[in-house]
């Protein structure tokens, strides 16, 4: 394991634009107190929800440095350095090495899917984990990428010293059940999608990167901890309270939705980068009604 | 309620035909005595396991006569009852409670595609369950009608006072979850998948009908007491071991893969009719090493 | 070829229902003599545009016989016979057989999608063509079954004396050109999309079985008449001003914007049977528009 | 249409890499000659087929900079400069116009699938159209991005001056008639797929751009002129005789498969650049197999 360990809830970072569409490393920086004061396990920085792939070279290396000045030592900074070509993501891995990265997220080739299969992934991926400088974490996001990395090939890579774990960010339990199975008990399955965060922990994932995290960091945390600790109802009730939220800031309302709930909870993260835009005032306000609805039950009921 | 509950776990009842295609009605009633051994909580027939689609109404009333008179009082005696048309799925469900159903479970049509709207499948449901003179379970499986019922339509179907429960055969735990978080408390919600059914226990379904349960029913019916009873890591194993069986008698090899599995844990079910055939020797090799392997580790660490 | 021939247009004829769901073969025989006029090659019963998965077999018999007494010994009369089970499809063909179709075309079984695999596929259709008394067309509809009659069967069951064709309704144009080029001259590739007509007559099918052919009958033998004489720019133009028309009673509004624009068109076929419904008023503005703009543009510049 | 008409075909050129994974220039330029010697309309570089996505921005200045010097003034040269994000498409246009490309080919972003609406397609397009010196063509390929840009867009989009086509790359040929219906006579509106190209011309399009083209140009320019001259049989026979291997040569094989008919045909186009990889040799023998099977059968009967 490298002496990583993923258990937890880890938050992956919005970059934050300017109206001009700049990035605004200022307003990156003022997202980090409040998350400090959570039990957050870590963050990612240019991952999907980073809008990674609307960010240059240049760009991304001057995200990352800023982030390794934010993110303090105990806690896991993690930077998503996915590329099409694998000479580019073995270049990136090495850039973000270099910058201080703890681990590197790297999203499966997306692009020429008929050819990603089992064997051209297992490549690709060997190829990164034998030249990058720190380990790799593997990454599957088919709602966006059109490729499913699956168990057959976690397998394989599972083997590899410098590969410790996966993200799987889709909805599938049965396929996260599946990673799982297939895995030798200390390679890290981690989950992506806060909706099924629970059900993700019943089949034995050891912790999530959830978008969520970034607006509710200790709810999110939270329903870790009672699913850790087997308190199945108070968990269910938590997840049941995170549910709608969790929808409208995942694939419906994506990026922009969740840039939308930051401001609400008084975190700036600045505007989407085009062709992204920010969210319509109707979708605003029902990120609103769902924060409001969130805090009042858990006012109530605090699970 | 309707005074009934339908926690646990439910097999979905093949129906055994002859190497002519015939129904075999006497291979039908040697299937019962081992199952009512187990804790199983009931049984359903005609479902899709039951190769519904390919029974016409006079062998069907003669499966549901036959059953009957196997399932005791105390455990739920289901009928499967979707058809196509509202007025032929009204007349099924009559038909199944004169005949003695305890519940019908009625699939959606699946024909017209992108008719079959939210507020097509509010009616469809509305008129079989003013009709039905016994309790209706909706039942959702979109991987056979390329229909998926979801959470809004079963929102509105859960305040008719004769829809009782929803079966959710489908691996997506998140939509699950939403079917719960969508329903009142005693509206009960099945899970359909074994490959998924701890998850689907995590986010609050009641039990299953799991056609699993039909070769392994003590495993399954364990499963679902672990979970109850918040035995986490138990209850992981057990699912974990179980997965493999389940993918393979799921949609893989489906009805065919599961008589075979039938056959070599010792319960002849007889064949599948056509268009549907035997799986290849092949695949009862396959289906043979998983059963063992699974009995193995069972016997080695029974969770 | 059995001695037929089934170049040029067919029309699919709808079932009418009354408003209690009940069959009403009164507004059926009505609907015959303006066809009649037209140059139609023929007509199908009980295909997807006769609702026939929601006909029961008692009712399949009585369309059946009213239609042969409609339907002149010069036109072809084909029955849709499609059913989930092989001996089922075999004895609606006989049965259809018996009450005088000319041949019968045959949908694919659509429940048990994985286990409907290309050698499952050429089974139940060989069954059925061994059995029928009269010729077989094939018939793929993907958007409806779910599963996918491709060239690699077709092939095979093209080499079968008792079949003699295929009717495919999807849209993809690449696919049909796959069947011609898959099957020898004689064997006839029906289109069964009338947006896509000019397009797969360009690859060389024989003629097409349209539901648009029920509301525009001239105007779609119009257009087979322009591409096979070889005047495309006429073709063309005929084809871009059906194409909204197609739009519109093809996937989007199906069955009941047929029967929709029937009735604009002055042609009762009467209501849909449930879970069907009638398409909503602003529906029928649309489909009035359409056709009124059709009428207009052919007035104006008549092919 | 800015002097700019997209009659008949064009190819789009495979970048050579060597076997290390570097660029190489070299065997670029050796690729010209004999297409040079055709009747190719014009080339394409750094489109889905030139691998694109796994070139950086500084080897995309030299692949442009070379192909200018090998591309006569009489034939277009067009240059693929689809990016993620807007900013980065506008610098790419900007880039390729400074190094004399006659028009740009922007390929639909692709990552954020589910917020790639109508209207954010349209507001991207918009400003690449607005920025780039050089007349736009829309590009859409869904088989790779996952997202359709769609007639309603297109249409919009039409209207933009600097908007001069589109090229459609699947083979859906219904869409390609909406968009010819929905767009003005001068909008040129090109296909992308070789083994619908007929179809595609029947219902309007203009031209193509073929990766088949690059193996055999003279042979897809014949079906363009067939086609045009109404000469249907011909051209349906052509178009038989090309389905073959364009099927493999598309979705298929992809561009290794392209590369390796390319080779077969005598032309190098070197190796593609990982994660993609050579075909294995029993995918070369079977492309062997088709190109001589086409060899054969021209030759027996030129259409």
């Amino acid at each position: 394991m490298n002496g990583m360990d993923f258990a937890g809830v880890h938050a992956p970072i919005p970059t934050p634009f300017d109206g001009g569409g700049a990035l605004d490393l200022e307003k990156f920086k003022t997202l980090f107190p409040r998350w400090l004061k959570t039990p957050l396990a870590g963050f990612v920085v240019l991952g999907s929800t980073g809008e990674a792939v609307l960010v240059d070279e240049e760009e991304s290396a001057a995200v990352i440095a800023a982030a390794r000045d934010l993110v303090p030592r105990n806690r896991h900074f993690i930077v998503g350095t996915g590329r099409e070509s694998t000479q580019a993501a073995v270049r990136a891995a090495r850039g973000a090495a270099g910058l201080g990265a703890d681990a590197v997220l790297v999203r499966t080739p997306g692009f020429f899917k008929p050819q990603m299969t089992t064997d051209a992934l297992v490549r690709h991926y060997t190829t990164v984990a034998d030249e990058s400088p720190v380990p790799v974490l593997l990454y599957n996001f088919t709602a966006m990428t059109g490729v499913n990395l699956q168990a057959d090939a976690v397998a394989v890579l599972s083997r590899h010293p410098n590969v410790i774990g996966v993200k799987e960010s889709g909805g599938d339990v049965g396929q996260i059940a599946d990673l799982v199975a297939a895995t030798p008990r200390e390679f890290q399955v981690l989950a992506g999608s806060a909706g099924t965060f629970l059900p993700a922990l019943s089949v034995g994932v050891r912790g999530g990167i959830l978008a969520l995290a970034c607006v509710l960091p200790e709810a999110c945390c939270r329903l870790y901890v009672l699913a850790r600790d087997g308190r199945s109802e108070e968990a269910l009730n938590r997840q049941q309270q995170l549910l709608g939220i969790a929808r409208l800031i995942g694939t419906k309302y994506g990026v922009p939705g969740l840039k939308a709930a930051m401001q609400i909870a008084g975190a700036d993260a600045g505007m989407p980068r085009a062709p992204l835009k920010p969210v319509p005032e109707a979708v605003v306000q029902t990120l609103r009604g769902a924060l409001a609805a969130f805090e009042e039950v858990v006012h109530e009921s605090p699970a």
